[in-house]
């Protein structure tokens, strides 16, 4: 791809760096297998035996997606680990991932340098190399785009549009920690924050900067869960989502749905932030539907594995927005989701 | 991913679409097996026995890569023309792509139809259907990263590292045309312009708009090639990315540098311009090096194909940048390739 067709490149202050050369000092200690050092203009994977490659693609905008002065290592690591997320709610093992960056003109090598190592950190504890990708120019903001690769055996994949009535939800971790994260950021003074307490500032803050892709549940959802996706809109607008692909509604049980403390001191000092909580995103959490046949099961792989489930409700029949049960009161989310018109 | 967790969507006039709507109405008719109707938020992509995956990504900002006023539809085809021009350098059949869209406020639904409806073109006449990806909006310019998936039989992906002194340097159709379309554009009333009648500067302004992946090509670069690329950051540029990979260096007589009429017209007006035809880069042709014994077996091959091919040519031992000899004198171009800093 041709990067200067028609903006010249101008910056002044730091050592300049060729694309060549921001490439072999950035990105190649993150280059695994298949990717021939960067070296090549294309990379290679091959499943393994009898299995199948899952792909998933998630962009994030600075200003959109993430605060333009987060630390850049943040940044790096929540880039590959919102995919990473994808994959897990597929059920699927990590291969490697291409890195797209769209990088503004005030974007230096230290700040290369931050970003990678917070994305060679992630790649390293998910066993994920990076295999490719493209460096551009942009008179915007910065932009990543990361096309994550996972395998499945064949067949294996699990979808979020095969939830079926009867089928119990589940949740993984605690939900709401990040949306209120990104309200510390956005509105620091509000009222509610007087409950929390240092830590419980630094726990919401740290979900909201690095998510935790669940992947040590991959093969529990894979071997139990009949739908699953991942918690990145919100819950309320993601389960409204997989409800709509399986032709199904829900039931959820407000009181059941997993709070860190930090959100329930918050909930308790302000009770509309639970809705917050329930549509605010960011999760990274696993949604999962799980037949009542294989939901010890499930529970106790997820248990074993090292991550907390849930169990908050039930899919039903219908067409409707999930309905969210409170106290005797029925709520349903219009949308937690983003609409881009 | 969440799509909106800092910037709130606003726009008023045209209709308002969700991201499911505005997924469901213009990308779904172009989703192919694997893609699940896009109502997975992953996809799924697995080789035939006997065959890898070969992927490659790239990134298209616009007011970098291309005018913000280009035609949708013209844009769409180009995104992923250059894409496929990169399999077509591996030797790789198209299987699909993944696309990442990041919108800016004032794109609408008559600009999303058109470009999905070039997009579609190219995804049509190359049989390469969109698997998955992803759309978010941007503060920013329009960006645009499409990954694409190719297959060949294992381990016969061509490298652009393993050019070896010797091989023949071969580039398919013309090289320049886009760069003098380019020129046309962004500084019109040149005095070059006057050689080129309408059809000419209809023919480079094309040439621009519409890179054309040279697919038919890549059996026979599979075959014969020792090594190859896609010609996209300009010919001087990409041979010596080329070299550097492969550790040699090369010789190209300037005079076999296959020009089209229009670009022969320009060179006799304005010399100079044959440098720009050199290092402008968005050709998207491949260059291939090809040992002297598969050489008239891989010429026609490339000619059954329909492809024109022209010897420019040799690799040589050595290190340094690759020679342009042009009458008797000798040319290296420092660099015809994008520094970003």
């Amino acid at each position: 791809m041709n990067s200067g067709s028609i903006m010249s490149s101008e910056r002044d202050g730091e050592e300049r760096l060729s694309e060549d050369e921001l490439i072999a000092r950035f990105f190649r200690p993150l280059a695994g297998e298949g990717a021939f050092g960067l070296r090549d203009d294309a990379a290679r994977i091959t499943p393994g035996d009898g299995m199948e490659l899952v792909v998933t693609l998630d962009t994030l905008v600075a200003g959109v997606h993430f605060f333009p002065d987060d630390p850049a290592g943040a940044i790096g690591r929540k880039a590959l680990g919102v995919n990473l997320s994808d994959l897990a709610a597929k059920g699927a093992v990590p291969r490697g991932f291409l890195l797209s960056t769209a990088l503004p003109a005030d974007i230096g090598a230290r700040w290369l340098h931050d970003f990678a190592s917070g994305l060679g950190d992630a790649a390293c504890a998910f066993a994920c190399p990076l295999l490719g990708g493209d460096t551009v120019k942009t008179p915007g903001p910065l932009t990543l785009s990361i096309t994550a690769f996972g395998e499945t055996p064949k067949g294996a994949m699990v979808h979020r549009f095969t939830a079926k009535p009867g089928d119990r939800l589940v949740v993984t971790g605690t939900i709401g920690d990040s949306a209120l994260g990104l309200l510390l950021r956005t509105a620091p003074g509000a009222s509610w924050t007087d409950s929390l307490g240092v830590e419980g500032r630094v726990f919401l803050t740290d979900r909201y900067l690095h998510p935790r892709p669940r992947l040590a549940a991959a093969e529990a959802v894979r071997r139990y869960a009949s739908a699953a996706m991942d918690v990145s809109d919100g819950l309320a607008g993601d389960l409204a989502k997989m409800c709509r692909a399986s032709g199904v509604s829900a039931e959820v049980d407000l009181a059941l749905v997993p709070l860190s403390e930090p959100v329930r001191a918050a909930v308790a000092a302000t009770a509309t932030l639970l809705d917050r909580a329930v549509t605010g995103g960011d999760d990274y959490e696993i949604l999962a539907t799980v037949p009542d046949a294989n939901l010890a099961s499930f529970l106790r792989a997820v248990d074993a594995a090292g991550v907390r489930a849930t169990v908050i409700g039930r899919i039903v029949e219908g067409d409707g927005l999930p309905v969210f049960r409170d106290d005797g009161v029925e709520k349903r989310y219009a949308s937690g989701s983003y609409s881009h018109f």
